[in-house]
């Protein structure tokens, strides 16, 4: 039976049209929402599985942990360069520990009955962190097996070495507990190796019954034994301290101590201990070296006695540090 | 104009109807697509966000950092109760440190050199951290702000304290490193506060120089200084020797060396501080408390003297360890 020819103008003919247009607009609609809604669900699937991967696979929650700093360290040291390797070799350095609004004061309770304190931290300026700082979810820290620390002539292990660049960026120092400001939750030390803005895991008081060996028990490596009581010999001449003078009312820890500010900066110079690169780079610049201490850039030369033993260091110059500002020299290779 | 009446059975009208229905399917197909599009579109974003605070918010990625264990210790303690609190206290305790695949043989080069070695470890078995694990992506760690130690009967913060409860459950230790076995990536060491199963973080040398402070210019709490010289007398009679003899082929640490497996056990219970709860549980089973080292059960009593002064410790029986048979003894609230 063939299909009654209808009028055009007819109403029905009419009605037909607007609903078979209706229907095709319809169904290219579902057909959007169809291909819309598929890529939600392809979207949400590929989110919740890179969450699962984060969570449990990337990160291995089962095996290892988070950790967040509950604080951080404002230190007289600005730069990583010149910071001294152990806190023990540069007593007057200066520092505090500023703890996160969410530490309660009462933590701090008896912590005064102690005059040294263990300082957990995060090796935050690692170059093996930085690199992976920039991949988000990113885990895997990369470190060498060997390194060669700076009093050694040759690589050795890495769990040999207390170099900063560990399998886990985790560090503990020593230092010396100057005063504590439950208040502002603020814990003034001194005797630091830890450079401005440190994450800091962790307090713990010092106790040498626990954390000393008697000396008949002990052994240690010879190149550490042997090198440990090198200091260079540092001149600060009087015209420096005239300049030094001068900017005491710039200065954050020692405002108000000129005599602890040149120690902390002889002391400071006296152990720095430069890498092979470093001291090329040094040569390059006119054997000029520079040294942050607080808000002042130390300029100094450094001459090793052609009769051999440690190095001379005179300090040349002293001004005022504006953050940012040193890059050429400061930027120099760690 | 009104509509035309059409005869019901045209095909005209029966064509409509048909349409009509299909829009009426179309429509109601296209509200279903719309519901699932927008809750697939709610569900991605919610875990897009979820996923955005896990990695930045929850888990601070840009302030905090994720360590990973490179080993794992295999201690002579197996349970939590009844290790040292602190590893110089009990000298013949033993343990290994077992690295993991990844880890470099060359890692170990020098540290031979060396007698002692700080291990970095997590305190995985702490209960914060328990009550954590079972919140998936769940990162806070809970802590007190104060807590009483063993040895003081009040509270004091927990900067105070070495408390193993801490901000981030981040430890280090001293150990003595009796030998290194690289071809097995095996740390052997003496002297550990460490239960089984600890994860490792780091390992680095011991360096008195920069680990001790000279006693002039120390200072510790008088309830540490006061009490650290505190033992328990402990009495391991003929018989308990004889049934330790038996079970010395089923050691792990101590096989072959009887005498340092009687003197580990007689450190640690020498040694050994219950907190109130602990000591109102023994009493509650009749006095007897019960002790793991390496695969020994040590059952002994303890009775503080009449005159006062440290407890004696009887040690009654000894028998062979069996994971996981312990519970009611063992389970003992730490």
């Amino acid at each position: 039976m063939s299909e009654p020819v209808l009028d055009p103008s007819s109403s029905q003919c009419q009605r037909l049209d607007t609903l078979e247009s209706e229907i095709k607009s319809l169904q290219e609609q579902l057909e959007l929402r169809k291909t819309q809604y598929e890529a939600e669900r392809k979207a949400r699937a590929k989110v919740e599985r890179q969450l699962q991967r984060t969570l449990q696979h990337e990160l291995q929650t089962s095996q290892g942990i988070f950790v967040q700093p509950i604080g951080h360290l404002d230190s007289c040291f600005p730069n990583v360069v010149g910071t001294p390797r152990q806190g023990a070799l540069a007593p007057s350095t200066r520092a505090k520990i500023v703890f996160a609004a969410n530490v309660s004061p009462h933590t701090f309770e008896g912590l005064e009955d102690f005059s040294h304190v263990w300082i957990t931290f995060l090796f935050h300026l690692n170059t093996n962190i930085k690199a992976n700082k920039d991949r988000p979810g990113a885990t895997a820290v990369t470190y060498s097996a060997k390194i060669t620390p700076p009093m050694l002539q040759h690589k050795v292990g890495i769990f040999a070495t207390r170099s900063p660049h560990r399998p886990n960026p985790v560090g503990f120092t020593l230092a010396r507990l100057q005063r504590i400001c439950a208040q502002t939750k603020t814990l003034y030390v001194s005797g630091v190796d830890l450079v401005q803005g440190t994450p800091i895991l962790d307090i713990k008081p010092y106790v040498p019954y626990y954390d000393c060996v008697p000396e008949d028990q002990l052994q240690v490596a010879s190149w550490i034994s042997t090198t440990i009581g090198t200091r260079r010999e540092v001149t600060m001449p009087e015209h420096v301290r005239e300049q030094l003078k001068e900017l005491m009312p710039h200065q954050k820890f020692y405002r108000d101590d000129f005599v602890q500010m040149c120690q902390a900066i002889i002391e400071t110079l006296a152990v720095d201990v430069k890498s092979q690169r470093q001291k090329q780079y040094a040569e390059r610049n006119a054997n000029c070296c520079v040294q942050v201490l607080d808000q002042v850039v130390v300029e100094y030369t450094c001459r090793t006695p052609s009769e051999g033993g440690p190095a001379n260091v005179l300090i040349t110059r002293v001004h005022l540090y504006v953050p940012n500002t040193l890059q050429p020299l400061d930027g120099m290779p760690e």
